[in-house]
């Protein structure tokens, strides 16, 4: 099973720098101190960022066991290899930049219009949106950040809980948040919008706090559940009750199986209340080579009237410098009809290896939820502690997950679990976790 | 000369757009109005991005010439081609992806160890720096915004007058520039630090405000004046004495004929006051490719001890992925010898170019700096108006440059002249001025 091994990225991140070395041994420093306070907003932030910290226990754990087979069913990174036709594209551009005639300096800081059209056909061909409404970016958690920006402090935040943990991480870093309060595990200004089997992981919007914005993610990273067009529905109306702009992150679109919208704007009105921000990472195998998109619709002002979309370039011309011409003609080869049918058919191998883990746990008596329209199982392990069910499954099984609570109070007593893998990987995963727990 | 039309990218931007289109005739819009607050920095920020602006020039001039030869010496566009050994490394790894065993997903958020070490050992090998201080990025634009977010709405800030305007629009973005004031074209809390011929392009220190931070750059864009290593000790003390960061920007380093510092490390103290940023656009044709590095040294410390690269660390994840892991397949390649050998003559090209400039302005009678450790020329019009002459060259010899002001109030009376260009288009630039000027 040496397929499943995998290396850390760990052993070689900045935080097994001893950062006291400058400091002596009664602990007051040596040397130069600046007169820069440090940022507090920063200082606010709690622990580490939740994926390099699996990261250091993966690595503390390949030192406890140099000889375990590791199977990284962690951060939902993907494995198979990106098919020809789109690398082919990729290696195209790269082999003209060395002629008078293929090279190109800067492009378009929104993106090569090309890429843009092919996105507006391909994904928004139904709801009318137009191709200079569509952005490219260097994928959706750099674009996280961008929009922080755009917005600024003095913004209220909702989010799902449990969500992807930039959303909150970034509201923290642009002083969105206020104090971190540790008796709820809760930033003090931000709406935490539970999302449970109980309510179908949809929020009771009927309770929720008004706020300026309300991120979104469908399907849901990590609860995997997508959410229904009537629920959609009920968001974009709360939304537009509200005065609320809704930041969608649809970036596991392709693993939808129902009908479950794929996009906010198939819901009538949406054009008016979200940014839709998406991504090639989960769909295309690009989570090394960066490219995603964010819609900013024209119709989308601020209270005063002034478009987003005029300040969203503004941003995207002052903060960022477009994505990698490179990662953009591989965006436009997976766009073709050949690439994005090749497309499908890995997004197809890793719904199966969903299927797989999603069975393995439900034969083991858990209740399970997800992975038929993400590539992530959400499993409950009722009454434990997250992150010892983490640590009991990477000790006695060597398989990575990561525990519910990462992504917030609400992700309590689950953990999840990505479809990302060689499908070797997976069923040895099975295996073992059908061993140790039967 | 059609080898010297460009298509502007102007014709592609969302600046066409007419956002007023949501309004019905007498003003008042029409539909919904979100209750979100457009950000008070973004509404302080002063009219189009520099680049964009000129772009968008070039297209009225293409419009209203749609036959002249235009001739781009305006934005620093690359324009010769990247030499195959790199190209062949990007083209390489992007076939690799293809591969079971090449396949790679996720890399670090701080860069590949290897591309790390080769930028320590190529650059930095003198000054003691470590890899893990090396920070890769996707080019120094987007890098200052995301330091804009590490240091946080309260800092005040210093820049060199005039100056590349991403330090400014970012300020002011994050919120640490105050008003604009009309009267003297400035931020009320930026302190601007008058670089001019008087002075030897190096700001009088004994006459500045201290200030947390310091944008400097070096070679200067867009004076072209590169900071000699007297006048960087000099910073260095300043910065150390008033208990500073300086952000150091040696993005054009590679145009570095004379002995002056590459590097602010060159100057003992530097590692405790100073986070440099640099980039493989403009020394590797990589303006399009998206590459750069970011140097923050574990000395350098807040007021409170804390490290700098501890924040920023946190930053480059959660704010950031990494740069696209092709390109850095690539930046590799430019480090190897035949790549760095293969890049210095395309360097040298330009710098021929470069003198062609000079002489030709110098010829006509003006005064003209840079140019010799820089890709730019920086000519002076006494008592011109700079987006005046800019608009005369453009209408009369159909050649884009940039005026000076739009780098600050410092760079009023000047233009900035670009180096990148064919050769055949720099030679024909020279005969259009020659002809107009004499």
């Amino acid at each position: 099973m040496s397929s499943c091994i995998c290396i850390p990225h760990a052993i070689l991140l900045p935080s097994k720098t001893n950062w006291n070395s400058s400091k002596s041994n009664n602990g007051r420093r040596q040397g130069h101190c600046t007169d820069v306070p440090r940022n507090v907003n920063m200082e606010n932030l709690q622990s580490g960022y939740l994926f390099p910290e699996i990261f250091r226990r993966e690595s503390e754990h390949i030192v406890k066991y140099p000889d375990a087979s590791l199977i990284r069913l962690g951060i939902g990174d993907t494995t198979e290899p990106i098919p020809d036709i789109i690398t082919s594209a990729m290696a195209e551009h790269a082999f003209a930049l060395s002629t008078v005639k293929g090279y190109k300096g800067y492009g378009e800081e929104q993106g090569n219009m090309a890429l843009r059209k092919a996105i507006t056909e391909n994904f928004y061909k139904d709801v009318g949106l137009k191709s200079n409404e569509i952005f490219i970016s260097d994928g959706a958690q750099c674009e996280i950040s961008r929009l922080q920006m755009l917005l600024g402090s003095n913004m209220t935040v909702a989010v799902q809980d449990p969500s992807f943990p930039a959303y909150i991480d970034s509201s923290v870093i642009v002083g969105q948040a206020g104090k971190f309060q540790p008796e709820t595990d809760k930033y003090k200004n931000i709406v935490y919008m539970n999302c449970t089997p109980e309510n179908g992981f949809f929020p009771d919007l009927s309770t929720t706090s008004r706020t300026n914005i309300i991120f979104f993610c469908s399907p849901n990273n990590p609860t995997g559940h997508a959410a229904s067009w009537q629920q959609l529905k009920q968001l974009v109306e709360f939304a537009k009750a509200n005065g609320s702009i809704i930041i969608y992150d649809s970036a596991y679109a392709a693993y939808i199986s129902d009908a479950s919208p794929r996009s906010i704007y198939e819901i009538p009105g949406a054009r008016e209340v979200a940014i839709e921000i998406s991504s090639f990472s989960k769909f295309a195998g690009f989570t090394g080579v960066r490219l995603g998109w964010t819609v900013v619709p024209e119709e989308l002002v601020y209270s005063n009237g002034y478009p987003v979309i005029k300040d969203f370039d503004r941003i995207v011309c002052t903060c960022f410098n477009g994505a990698s011409n490179i990662a953009q003609a591989g965006g436009l080869a997976c766009l073709s009809p050949d690439g994005y049918q090749a497309l499908n058919s890995v997004v197809g191998y890793y719904k199966e290896n969903a299927k797989i883990i999603v069975d393995t746990f439900e034969s083991l008596g858990l209740k399970v939820y997800g992975g038929k329209n993400a590539p992530y199982a959400w499993v409950h392990f009722p009454g434990k502690i997250s992150w010892n069910t983490f640590a009991e499954i990477l000790e006695k099984t060597h398989i990575v997950t990561i525990p519910g609570s990462g992504f917030g109070p609400g992700g309590e007593e689950y953990i999840r679990v990505s479809a990302f893998g060689h499908r070797e990987c997976i069923l040895e995963a099975s295996r073992r976790l059908k061993n140790f727990y039967t």
